[in-house]
Protein backbone atom coordinates (compact mmCIF):
# COMPACT_ATOMS: atom_id res chain seq x y z
CA UNK A 1 0.00 0.00 0.00
CA UNK A 2 1.01 3.54 -0.97
CA UNK A 3 1.28 5.97 1.66
CA UNK A 4 -0.43 9.48 0.93
CA UNK A 5 2.24 11.67 0.36
CA UNK A 6 4.72 9.14 0.03
CA UNK A 7 7.09 9.13 -3.13
CA UNK A 8 6.81 6.54 -5.31
CA UNK A 9 9.13 5.90 -8.01
CA UNK A 10 8.27 4.64 -11.64
CA UNK A 11 10.98 3.43 -12.81
CA UNK A 12 9.48 0.45 -15.56
CA UNK A 13 10.60 0.87 -18.69
CA UNK A 14 9.89 -0.11 -22.08
CA UNK A 15 12.12 -0.83 -24.93
CA UNK A 16 12.40 -2.41 -28.67
CA UNK A 17 13.04 -6.09 -27.54
CA UNK A 18 13.73 -8.88 -27.28
CA UNK A 19 15.85 -8.97 -24.40
CA UNK A 20 19.53 -8.48 -25.22
CA UNK A 21 19.11 -6.23 -28.56
CA UNK A 22 20.92 -2.55 -28.49
CA UNK A 23 17.90 -1.10 -27.20
CA UNK A 24 18.11 -2.68 -23.95
CA UNK A 25 21.70 -1.93 -23.76
CA UNK A 26 20.55 1.41 -23.88
CA UNK A 27 17.75 1.08 -21.24
CA UNK A 28 20.77 -0.78 -19.25
CA UNK A 29 23.25 2.15 -19.51
CA UNK A 30 20.59 4.80 -18.66
CA UNK A 31 18.74 3.25 -15.85
CA UNK A 32 21.31 1.12 -14.64
CA UNK A 33 21.11 -3.07 -15.18
CA UNK A 34 18.52 -3.91 -12.55
CA UNK A 35 15.81 -1.38 -14.17
CA UNK A 36 12.57 -3.14 -14.46
CA UNK A 37 12.15 -3.56 -18.23
CA UNK A 38 9.09 -4.23 -20.71
CA UNK A 39 10.55 -5.50 -23.63
CA UNK A 40 8.09 -4.41 -26.86
CA UNK A 41 7.71 -5.83 -30.05
CA UNK A 42 8.08 -2.92 -32.40
CA UNK A 43 8.41 1.34 -31.71
CA UNK A 44 5.26 2.18 -31.62
CA UNK A 45 4.39 -0.34 -28.98
CA UNK A 46 7.15 1.83 -26.73
CA UNK A 47 5.20 4.44 -27.46
CA UNK A 48 1.78 3.53 -26.85
CA UNK A 49 3.10 1.04 -23.57
CA UNK A 50 4.24 5.06 -21.78
CA UNK A 51 1.47 6.79 -23.39
CA UNK A 52 -1.33 3.68 -21.28
CA UNK A 53 1.07 4.16 -18.18
CA UNK A 54 2.25 0.92 -18.46
CA UNK A 55 5.47 1.98 -18.55
CA UNK A 56 7.05 5.05 -16.93
CA UNK A 57 9.69 5.33 -19.70
CA UNK A 58 10.42 4.53 -22.74
CA UNK A 59 13.29 3.97 -25.28
CA UNK A 60 13.64 4.35 -28.99
CA UNK A 61 16.17 3.95 -31.69
CA UNK A 62 16.41 7.39 -33.23
CA UNK A 63 19.54 7.12 -35.62
CA UNK A 64 21.81 4.88 -37.05
CA UNK A 65 20.10 1.70 -35.83
CA UNK A 66 19.93 -1.91 -37.38
CA UNK A 67 17.31 -2.91 -34.82
CA UNK A 68 14.24 -0.54 -36.49
CA UNK A 69 13.16 2.07 -38.70
CA UNK A 70 14.33 5.08 -37.52
CA UNK A 71 11.93 7.09 -39.30
CA UNK A 72 9.27 4.73 -37.21
CA UNK A 73 10.14 6.65 -34.24
CA UNK A 74 10.35 10.33 -35.93
CA UNK A 75 6.58 9.48 -37.01
CA UNK A 76 5.61 8.28 -33.70
CA UNK A 77 7.15 11.69 -31.87
CA UNK A 78 4.77 13.40 -34.63
CA UNK A 79 1.81 11.73 -33.24
CA UNK A 80 2.20 11.28 -29.85
CA UNK A 81 1.95 13.33 -26.34
CA UNK A 82 5.23 12.31 -24.78
CA UNK A 83 8.21 14.09 -24.37
CA UNK A 84 12.13 13.40 -24.57
CA UNK A 85 13.51 13.55 -21.51
CA UNK A 86 16.99 11.68 -22.18
CA UNK A 87 19.20 10.49 -24.82
CA UNK A 88 21.76 7.80 -25.19
CA UNK A 89 24.24 7.17 -27.71
CA UNK A 90 25.36 3.10 -27.38
CA UNK A 91 28.47 1.91 -29.47
CA UNK A 92 27.54 -0.86 -31.84
CA UNK A 93 30.01 -3.91 -31.01
CA UNK A 94 29.33 -7.52 -32.44
CA UNK A 95 30.59 -10.39 -30.56
CA UNK A 96 31.68 -13.71 -31.31
CA UNK A 97 29.32 -16.16 -29.09
CA UNK A 98 29.64 -19.69 -27.95
CA UNK A 99 28.84 -21.95 -24.76
CA UNK A 100 32.35 -21.93 -23.59
CA UNK A 101 36.10 -21.94 -24.82
CA UNK A 102 36.52 -25.84 -25.55
CA UNK A 103 33.31 -25.55 -28.06
CA UNK A 104 35.23 -23.65 -30.52
CA UNK A 105 36.73 -26.68 -32.27
CA UNK A 106 33.19 -27.83 -32.64
CA UNK A 107 31.39 -25.24 -34.18
CA UNK A 108 29.45 -25.94 -37.38
CA UNK A 109 27.31 -22.78 -38.24
CA UNK A 110 27.06 -18.90 -37.40
CA UNK A 111 23.85 -17.42 -36.45
CA UNK A 112 22.95 -13.86 -36.75
CA UNK A 113 20.80 -10.97 -37.84
CA UNK A 114 21.57 -10.54 -41.32
CA UNK A 115 22.93 -7.20 -41.43
CA UNK A 116 25.10 -8.29 -38.26
CA UNK A 117 26.62 -10.82 -40.58
CA UNK A 118 27.25 -8.15 -43.28
CA UNK A 119 28.99 -6.19 -40.98
CA UNK A 120 31.29 -8.59 -39.63
CA UNK A 121 32.28 -10.18 -43.05
CA UNK A 122 35.57 -9.01 -43.39
CA UNK A 123 36.33 -11.07 -39.70
CA UNK A 124 34.06 -13.85 -40.47
CA UNK A 125 36.14 -14.29 -43.69
CA UNK A 126 39.36 -14.15 -42.47
CA UNK A 127 38.39 -16.59 -39.15
CA UNK A 128 36.21 -19.00 -40.37
CA UNK A 129 35.99 -19.01 -43.70
CA UNK A 130 33.64 -21.22 -45.46
CA UNK A 131 31.67 -21.24 -42.44
CA UNK A 132 27.78 -21.79 -42.69
CA UNK A 133 26.40 -18.74 -41.80
CA UNK A 134 22.15 -18.18 -41.39
CA UNK A 135 20.21 -15.45 -40.55
CA UNK A 136 17.97 -15.63 -37.88
CA UNK A 137 15.20 -12.55 -37.27
CA UNK A 138 17.24 -10.76 -34.47
CA UNK A 139 20.94 -11.51 -32.76
CA UNK A 140 18.99 -11.59 -29.41
CA UNK A 141 17.49 -15.27 -31.07
CA UNK A 142 21.04 -15.95 -32.15
CA UNK A 143 22.14 -15.71 -28.78
CA UNK A 144 19.39 -18.17 -27.32
CA UNK A 145 20.35 -20.56 -30.51
CA UNK A 146 23.69 -20.61 -29.74
CA UNK A 147 22.93 -21.35 -26.10
CA UNK A 148 20.98 -24.39 -26.52
CA UNK A 149 23.57 -25.77 -29.56
CA UNK A 150 27.28 -25.97 -28.51
CA UNK A 151 28.21 -26.65 -32.34
CA UNK A 152 26.60 -23.12 -33.00
CA UNK A 153 28.05 -19.67 -32.83
CA UNK A 154 26.44 -16.60 -32.53
CA UNK A 155 27.03 -12.83 -33.27
CA UNK A 156 25.90 -10.90 -30.48
CA UNK A 157 25.95 -7.81 -27.92
CA UNK A 158 27.64 -8.25 -24.86
CA UNK A 159 24.54 -7.86 -23.39
CA UNK A 160 23.10 -11.19 -25.04
CA UNK A 161 26.03 -13.26 -23.79
CA UNK A 162 25.30 -12.07 -20.29
CA UNK A 163 21.10 -12.63 -20.81
CA UNK A 164 22.09 -16.49 -22.07
CA UNK A 165 25.26 -17.38 -19.97
CA UNK A 166 27.56 -17.29 -23.76
CA UNK A 167 31.62 -17.26 -23.65
CA UNK A 168 32.71 -14.03 -25.55
CA UNK A 169 35.65 -15.77 -27.79
CA UNK A 170 36.72 -12.53 -29.93
CA UNK A 171 34.86 -9.16 -29.27
CA UNK A 172 34.69 -6.19 -31.44
CA UNK A 173 34.40 -8.20 -34.57
CA UNK A 174 32.37 -5.08 -36.58
CA UNK A 175 33.98 -4.25 -39.97
CA UNK A 176 33.56 -0.63 -39.41
CA UNK A 177 34.43 0.49 -35.44
CA UNK A 178 32.67 4.03 -35.20
CA UNK A 179 29.28 2.38 -35.33
CA UNK A 180 27.04 3.87 -33.12
CA UNK A 181 23.22 4.59 -32.38
CA UNK A 182 21.50 7.25 -30.87
CA UNK A 183 18.56 6.19 -28.63
CA UNK A 184 15.77 9.06 -27.00
CA UNK A 185 14.09 8.43 -23.99
CA UNK A 186 10.55 9.35 -23.72
CA UNK A 187 8.56 10.16 -20.53
CA UNK A 188 4.66 11.23 -20.33
CA UNK A 189 5.87 14.59 -17.91
CA UNK A 190 8.48 17.26 -19.39
CA UNK A 191 11.71 17.59 -17.24
CA UNK A 192 13.92 20.72 -17.70
CA UNK A 193 17.53 20.07 -17.29
CA UNK A 194 19.90 21.75 -15.28
CA UNK A 195 23.01 21.71 -17.32
CA UNK A 196 24.45 21.84 -20.81
CA UNK A 197 21.49 20.90 -22.59
CA UNK A 198 19.50 20.34 -25.97
CA UNK A 199 16.18 20.58 -27.43
CA UNK A 200 14.10 18.68 -30.22
CA UNK A 201 11.32 20.65 -31.89
CA UNK A 202 9.38 19.81 -34.65
CA UNK A 203 8.14 22.16 -37.53
CA UNK A 204 5.42 22.24 -39.49
CA UNK A 205 5.47 24.51 -42.68
CA UNK A 206 3.74 25.41 -45.49
CA UNK A 207 5.42 24.31 -49.04
CA UNK A 208 6.62 27.05 -50.57
CA UNK A 209 10.22 27.55 -51.66
CA UNK A 210 12.34 29.01 -49.01
CA UNK A 211 10.11 27.71 -46.30
CA UNK A 212 13.00 26.02 -44.39
CA UNK A 213 14.98 29.03 -44.59
CA UNK A 214 12.41 30.92 -43.14
CA UNK A 215 12.65 28.77 -40.01
CA UNK A 216 16.39 28.63 -39.43
CA UNK A 217 16.70 32.46 -39.56
CA UNK A 218 15.67 33.37 -36.11
CA UNK A 219 18.37 30.27 -35.10
CA UNK A 220 21.20 32.42 -36.96
CA UNK A 221 19.81 35.86 -35.19
CA UNK A 222 19.99 34.46 -31.86
CA UNK A 223 23.32 32.67 -31.89
CA UNK A 224 21.65 29.41 -31.31
CA UNK A 225 23.38 26.28 -32.82
CA UNK A 226 21.88 23.21 -34.58
CA UNK A 227 22.56 19.62 -33.90
CA UNK A 228 20.64 18.45 -36.31
CA UNK A 229 18.10 18.88 -39.02
CA UNK A 230 15.58 16.54 -41.15
CA UNK A 231 12.53 16.91 -43.16
CA UNK A 232 10.06 14.18 -42.99
CA UNK A 233 6.68 14.51 -45.48
CA UNK A 234 3.71 15.40 -43.09
CA UNK A 235 1.47 12.43 -43.16
CA UNK A 236 -1.33 15.49 -43.14
CA UNK A 237 -2.18 16.77 -47.05
CA UNK A 238 -2.74 19.66 -45.49
CA UNK A 239 1.51 20.55 -44.63
CA UNK A 240 4.18 19.57 -46.95
CA UNK A 241 6.88 19.78 -44.90
CA UNK A 242 7.54 18.71 -41.15
CA UNK A 243 11.32 19.57 -40.01
CA UNK A 244 12.80 17.71 -37.04
CA UNK A 245 15.07 20.02 -35.51
CA UNK A 246 17.82 19.60 -32.54
CA UNK A 247 19.40 22.53 -31.12
CA UNK A 248 21.88 23.39 -28.10
CA UNK A 249 20.07 24.91 -24.89
CA UNK A 250 17.17 24.18 -22.88
CA UNK A 251 13.66 26.01 -23.51
CA UNK A 252 14.61 28.61 -20.54
CA UNK A 253 17.17 29.95 -22.02
CA UNK A 254 16.47 33.42 -22.85
CA UNK A 255 18.11 33.16 -26.97
CA UNK A 256 16.09 30.12 -27.13
CA UNK A 257 12.74 31.66 -26.19
CA UNK A 258 13.57 34.45 -28.76
CA UNK A 259 14.11 31.75 -31.52
CA UNK A 260 10.21 30.27 -30.60
CA UNK A 261 8.56 33.58 -30.77
CA UNK A 262 9.75 34.07 -34.04
CA UNK A 263 9.42 30.91 -35.24
CA UNK A 264 5.50 31.26 -34.30
CA UNK A 265 5.11 33.23 -37.44
CA UNK A 266 7.28 31.49 -39.93
CA UNK A 267 5.38 27.76 -39.03
CA UNK A 268 2.36 26.64 -39.29
CA UNK A 269 2.86 24.50 -35.87
CA UNK A 270 5.91 24.20 -33.51
CA UNK A 271 6.12 21.18 -31.61
CA UNK A 272 8.31 21.00 -28.59
CA UNK A 273 9.63 17.62 -28.14
CA UNK A 274 11.30 18.37 -24.88
CA UNK A 275 14.95 19.56 -23.46
CA UNK A 276 17.52 17.36 -22.02
CA UNK A 277 20.78 16.67 -21.18
CA UNK A 278 23.25 16.11 -24.00
CA UNK A 279 24.85 12.75 -24.25
CA UNK A 280 28.03 12.54 -22.99
CA UNK A 281 30.77 12.38 -26.28
CA UNK A 282 28.80 14.80 -28.19
CA UNK B 1 30.03 -12.65 -79.58
CA UNK B 2 29.81 -8.92 -79.89
CA UNK B 3 30.47 -7.34 -82.87
CA UNK B 4 32.42 -4.64 -82.96
CA UNK B 5 30.72 -1.70 -82.67
CA UNK B 6 27.18 -2.97 -81.34
CA UNK B 7 25.80 -1.90 -78.32
CA UNK B 8 25.67 -3.81 -75.42
CA UNK B 9 22.75 -2.99 -73.46
CA UNK B 10 23.92 -3.83 -69.77
CA UNK B 11 21.10 -4.61 -67.53
CA UNK B 12 22.06 -6.44 -64.48
CA UNK B 13 20.67 -4.73 -61.43
CA UNK B 14 22.07 -5.29 -57.67
CA UNK B 15 19.78 -4.98 -54.50
CA UNK B 16 19.25 -5.65 -51.01
CA UNK B 17 17.43 -9.38 -51.27
CA UNK B 18 16.50 -11.90 -50.60
CA UNK B 19 13.77 -12.20 -53.48
CA UNK B 20 10.59 -11.02 -52.55
CA UNK B 21 11.32 -7.94 -50.50
CA UNK B 22 10.01 -4.49 -51.32
CA UNK B 23 13.92 -4.01 -52.62
CA UNK B 24 13.04 -6.45 -55.53
CA UNK B 25 9.45 -4.80 -55.97
CA UNK B 26 11.67 -1.27 -56.47
CA UNK B 27 14.05 -3.33 -59.38
CA UNK B 28 11.07 -4.57 -60.93
CA UNK B 29 8.58 -1.15 -60.85
CA UNK B 30 11.69 0.48 -63.02
CA UNK B 31 13.96 -2.24 -64.71
CA UNK B 32 10.78 -4.32 -65.15
CA UNK B 33 9.84 -7.62 -63.63
CA UNK B 34 12.55 -9.42 -66.06
CA UNK B 35 15.45 -7.44 -65.29
CA UNK B 36 18.57 -9.67 -64.73
CA UNK B 37 18.84 -9.17 -60.66
CA UNK B 38 21.22 -10.11 -58.44
CA UNK B 39 20.54 -10.42 -54.83
CA UNK B 40 22.65 -9.02 -52.21
CA UNK B 41 23.15 -9.40 -48.23
CA UNK B 42 23.85 -5.89 -47.23
CA UNK B 43 23.24 -2.57 -48.35
CA UNK B 44 27.28 -1.71 -48.72
CA UNK B 45 27.49 -4.83 -50.84
CA UNK B 46 25.26 -3.45 -53.25
CA UNK B 47 27.20 -0.32 -53.98
CA UNK B 48 30.40 -2.82 -54.07
CA UNK B 49 28.39 -5.13 -56.49
CA UNK B 50 28.17 -1.71 -59.06
CA UNK B 51 31.80 -0.34 -58.40
CA UNK B 52 33.51 -3.58 -59.03
CA UNK B 53 31.10 -3.95 -61.80
CA UNK B 54 29.56 -6.96 -61.38
CA UNK B 55 26.33 -4.91 -61.33
CA UNK B 56 25.26 -2.02 -63.58
CA UNK B 57 22.94 -0.61 -61.30
CA UNK B 58 22.19 -0.69 -57.98
CA UNK B 59 19.40 -0.38 -55.84
CA UNK B 60 19.03 1.00 -52.11
CA UNK B 61 16.48 1.82 -49.34
CA UNK B 62 16.85 5.46 -48.75
CA UNK B 63 13.82 6.65 -46.91
CA UNK B 64 11.50 5.02 -44.58
CA UNK B 65 12.60 1.58 -45.05
CA UNK B 66 12.02 -2.04 -42.99
CA UNK B 67 14.38 -3.62 -44.46
CA UNK B 68 17.61 -1.80 -43.73
CA UNK B 69 19.23 1.09 -41.79
CA UNK B 70 18.84 3.53 -44.28
CA UNK B 71 21.41 5.25 -42.74
CA UNK B 72 23.97 3.09 -44.07
CA UNK B 73 22.74 4.05 -47.71
CA UNK B 74 23.34 7.57 -46.77
CA UNK B 75 27.19 6.44 -45.32
CA UNK B 76 27.82 4.53 -48.26
CA UNK B 77 27.07 7.79 -50.34
CA UNK B 78 29.48 9.20 -48.41
CA UNK B 79 32.26 7.52 -49.96
CA UNK B 80 30.85 6.17 -53.23
CA UNK B 81 32.34 7.45 -56.43
CA UNK B 82 28.80 5.87 -58.30
CA UNK B 83 25.71 8.48 -58.64
CA UNK B 84 22.31 8.37 -58.40
CA UNK B 85 20.56 8.01 -61.98
CA UNK B 86 16.73 7.55 -60.57
CA UNK B 87 14.48 7.33 -58.19
CA UNK B 88 11.62 4.67 -56.84
CA UNK B 89 9.03 5.00 -54.86
CA UNK B 90 7.11 1.96 -53.11
CA UNK B 91 4.09 1.65 -51.44
CA UNK B 92 4.64 -0.62 -48.34
CA UNK B 93 1.34 -3.05 -48.73
CA UNK B 94 1.50 -6.52 -46.68
CA UNK B 95 -0.62 -8.99 -47.77
CA UNK B 96 -2.16 -12.49 -45.83
CA UNK B 97 -0.81 -15.46 -47.88
CA UNK B 98 -1.37 -18.99 -48.03
CA UNK B 99 -1.07 -21.67 -50.22
CA UNK B 100 -4.32 -21.97 -51.26
CA UNK B 101 -7.90 -21.05 -50.75
CA UNK B 102 -8.88 -24.05 -49.05
CA UNK B 103 -5.74 -23.80 -46.61
CA UNK B 104 -7.58 -21.28 -45.19
CA UNK B 105 -9.68 -23.63 -42.38
CA UNK B 106 -6.38 -25.41 -41.19
CA UNK B 107 -4.06 -22.40 -40.80
CA UNK B 108 -2.27 -22.98 -36.99
CA UNK B 109 0.81 -20.57 -37.79
CA UNK B 110 1.05 -16.67 -39.14
CA UNK B 111 4.96 -15.79 -39.76
CA UNK B 112 6.51 -12.76 -41.19
CA UNK B 113 9.09 -9.98 -39.67
CA UNK B 114 9.00 -8.63 -36.44
CA UNK B 115 7.90 -4.96 -38.18
CA UNK B 116 5.52 -7.08 -40.56
CA UNK B 117 3.88 -8.71 -37.51
CA UNK B 118 3.89 -4.80 -35.50
CA UNK B 119 2.31 -2.93 -38.45
CA UNK B 120 -0.86 -5.70 -39.11
CA UNK B 121 -1.30 -6.57 -35.70
CA UNK B 122 -4.81 -4.58 -35.94
CA UNK B 123 -5.68 -6.74 -38.80
CA UNK B 124 -4.52 -10.08 -36.79
CA UNK B 125 -6.17 -9.17 -33.71
CA UNK B 126 -9.51 -8.63 -35.54
CA UNK B 127 -9.24 -11.40 -37.80
CA UNK B 128 -7.19 -14.27 -36.21
CA UNK B 129 -6.86 -13.88 -32.34
CA UNK B 130 -4.81 -15.83 -30.05
CA UNK B 131 -3.03 -16.93 -33.35
CA UNK B 132 0.49 -18.03 -32.81
CA UNK B 133 2.73 -15.69 -34.09
CA UNK B 134 5.84 -16.31 -35.36
CA UNK B 135 9.47 -13.99 -36.53
CA UNK B 136 11.30 -15.05 -39.05
CA UNK B 137 14.50 -12.67 -40.60
CA UNK B 138 12.66 -11.88 -43.64
CA UNK B 139 8.61 -11.38 -45.39
CA UNK B 140 10.36 -13.72 -48.04
CA UNK B 141 11.37 -15.94 -46.01
CA UNK B 142 8.52 -15.74 -44.14
CA UNK B 143 6.40 -16.20 -47.63
CA UNK B 144 8.76 -19.53 -48.03
CA UNK B 145 7.65 -21.18 -44.94
CA UNK B 146 4.16 -21.04 -46.19
CA UNK B 147 5.18 -22.17 -49.31
CA UNK B 148 6.69 -25.25 -47.73
CA UNK B 149 3.79 -25.94 -44.72
CA UNK B 150 0.20 -25.99 -45.57
CA UNK B 151 -0.47 -24.85 -42.09
CA UNK B 152 1.33 -21.68 -42.37
CA UNK B 153 0.43 -18.37 -43.34
CA UNK B 154 2.79 -15.22 -44.11
CA UNK B 155 2.58 -11.85 -44.44
CA UNK B 156 4.47 -10.48 -46.95
CA UNK B 157 3.96 -8.70 -50.34
CA UNK B 158 2.62 -9.43 -53.59
CA UNK B 159 5.97 -10.06 -54.74
CA UNK B 160 6.40 -12.45 -52.35
CA UNK B 161 3.43 -14.23 -53.23
CA UNK B 162 4.32 -14.45 -57.41
CA UNK B 163 7.64 -15.35 -56.09
CA UNK B 164 6.41 -18.74 -54.17
CA UNK B 165 3.21 -19.57 -55.95
CA UNK B 166 1.24 -18.02 -53.02
CA UNK B 167 -2.64 -17.61 -53.04
CA UNK B 168 -3.47 -13.70 -51.43
CA UNK B 169 -6.29 -14.21 -49.07
CA UNK B 170 -6.23 -10.96 -47.67
CA UNK B 171 -4.74 -7.47 -49.16
CA UNK B 172 -3.22 -3.73 -47.60
CA UNK B 173 -3.66 -5.21 -44.15
CA UNK B 174 -1.35 -2.76 -42.30
CA UNK B 175 -2.89 -1.05 -40.14
CA UNK B 176 -1.13 2.28 -41.66
CA UNK B 177 -2.37 2.78 -45.31
CA UNK B 178 0.41 5.84 -46.26
CA UNK B 179 3.40 3.96 -45.51
CA UNK B 180 5.91 3.93 -49.12
CA UNK B 181 9.68 3.61 -49.28
CA UNK B 182 12.01 5.84 -51.40
CA UNK B 183 14.65 4.09 -53.10
CA UNK B 184 17.68 5.42 -55.21
CA UNK B 185 18.84 3.71 -58.64
CA UNK B 186 23.00 4.18 -58.20
CA UNK B 187 25.16 3.90 -61.69
CA UNK B 188 28.50 4.09 -62.54
CA UNK B 189 28.14 6.86 -64.73
CA UNK B 190 25.98 10.24 -64.38
CA UNK B 191 22.78 10.66 -66.93
CA UNK B 192 21.47 14.14 -67.26
CA UNK B 193 17.48 13.93 -67.04
CA UNK B 194 15.71 15.83 -70.09
CA UNK B 195 12.45 16.53 -67.95
CA UNK B 196 11.70 17.71 -64.62
CA UNK B 197 14.71 16.93 -62.58
CA UNK B 198 15.76 16.73 -59.00
CA UNK B 199 19.80 16.97 -57.93
CA UNK B 200 20.71 15.23 -54.55
CA UNK B 201 24.53 16.48 -53.36
CA UNK B 202 26.54 16.34 -49.98
CA UNK B 203 27.63 19.44 -48.33
CA UNK B 204 30.56 19.22 -45.87
CA UNK B 205 31.06 22.25 -43.23
CA UNK B 206 33.07 22.92 -40.73
CA UNK B 207 31.19 23.08 -36.75
CA UNK B 208 30.60 26.69 -36.97
CA UNK B 209 27.19 28.29 -35.49
CA UNK B 210 25.16 29.52 -38.93
CA UNK B 211 26.89 26.52 -41.26
CA UNK B 212 23.96 25.48 -42.37
CA UNK B 213 21.97 28.64 -43.04
CA UNK B 214 24.80 30.12 -45.04
CA UNK B 215 24.33 26.98 -47.16
CA UNK B 216 21.11 27.56 -47.33
CA UNK B 217 21.47 31.16 -48.23
CA UNK B 218 21.93 30.47 -52.12
CA UNK B 219 19.09 28.66 -52.24
CA UNK B 220 17.18 31.13 -51.15
CA UNK B 221 18.72 33.63 -53.55
CA UNK B 222 18.29 31.75 -56.79
CA UNK B 223 14.72 30.33 -55.61
CA UNK B 224 16.05 26.75 -55.84
CA UNK B 225 13.30 24.70 -54.05
CA UNK B 226 14.67 22.80 -50.89
CA UNK B 227 12.60 18.91 -50.92
CA UNK B 228 14.35 17.14 -48.39
CA UNK B 229 17.45 18.03 -46.05
CA UNK B 230 19.19 16.01 -43.74
CA UNK B 231 22.33 15.74 -41.13
CA UNK B 232 24.73 12.79 -40.53
CA UNK B 233 27.60 13.25 -38.43
CA UNK B 234 30.77 13.08 -40.84
CA UNK B 235 32.61 9.96 -40.49
CA UNK B 236 36.12 12.43 -40.76
CA UNK B 237 36.46 14.04 -37.54
CA UNK B 238 37.81 17.17 -39.26
CA UNK B 239 34.21 18.02 -40.55
CA UNK B 240 31.41 18.20 -38.22
CA UNK B 241 28.52 18.03 -40.33
CA UNK B 242 27.77 16.58 -43.68
CA UNK B 243 24.48 17.74 -45.23
CA UNK B 244 22.75 15.81 -47.59
CA UNK B 245 20.64 18.34 -49.95
CA UNK B 246 17.70 17.22 -52.19
CA UNK B 247 16.83 20.10 -54.83
CA UNK B 248 14.54 21.19 -57.53
CA UNK B 249 16.03 21.02 -61.23
CA UNK B 250 19.09 19.61 -62.29
CA UNK B 251 22.65 20.55 -62.50
CA UNK B 252 22.50 21.99 -65.83
CA UNK B 253 20.06 24.72 -65.31
CA UNK B 254 21.56 28.66 -65.08
CA UNK B 255 19.92 28.55 -61.15
CA UNK B 256 21.51 25.53 -60.22
CA UNK B 257 24.58 26.83 -61.88
CA UNK B 258 24.63 30.00 -59.77
CA UNK B 259 23.71 28.01 -56.58
CA UNK B 260 26.97 25.45 -56.98
CA UNK B 261 29.27 28.83 -57.82
CA UNK B 262 28.05 30.17 -54.26
CA UNK B 263 28.27 26.90 -52.06
CA UNK B 264 31.86 26.72 -53.34
CA UNK B 265 32.97 29.34 -50.83
CA UNK B 266 31.15 28.47 -48.34
CA UNK B 267 31.46 24.50 -47.49
CA UNK B 268 34.31 22.64 -47.06
CA UNK B 269 33.53 20.00 -49.54
CA UNK B 270 30.22 19.77 -52.09
CA UNK B 271 29.55 16.42 -53.92
CA UNK B 272 27.20 16.34 -56.81
CA UNK B 273 25.68 12.71 -56.41
CA UNK B 274 23.47 13.16 -59.58
CA UNK B 275 20.55 14.38 -61.05
CA UNK B 276 17.80 12.58 -62.02
CA UNK B 277 13.72 12.58 -63.04
CA UNK B 278 11.31 13.50 -59.86
CA UNK B 279 9.69 10.17 -59.06
CA UNK B 280 6.01 10.02 -60.43
CA UNK B 281 3.65 10.99 -57.04
CA UNK B 282 5.76 13.63 -55.41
Amino acid sequence: MIEPGSTVKCAKVAFLGPAGTFSQAAVDKHFGANADKLSMASIDDVFLAVEKMQACYGVVPVENSTEGAVNYTQDCLMDTSLSIVAEVVIAIKHNFLLQNAAALSGIKRVVSHRQSLAQCRAWLKLNWPGILLQEVSSNAEAARLAAEDIHTAAIASEIAATNYGLFIHARNIQDRRDNSTRFLVLARNTIIPAGKAKTSILVYTENKPGALFRVLEPFEKYQVSLTKIETRPARDDMWAYVFFIDFEGSINEPAVKNVFLQLEDRAVKIRNLGSYPMASGQ
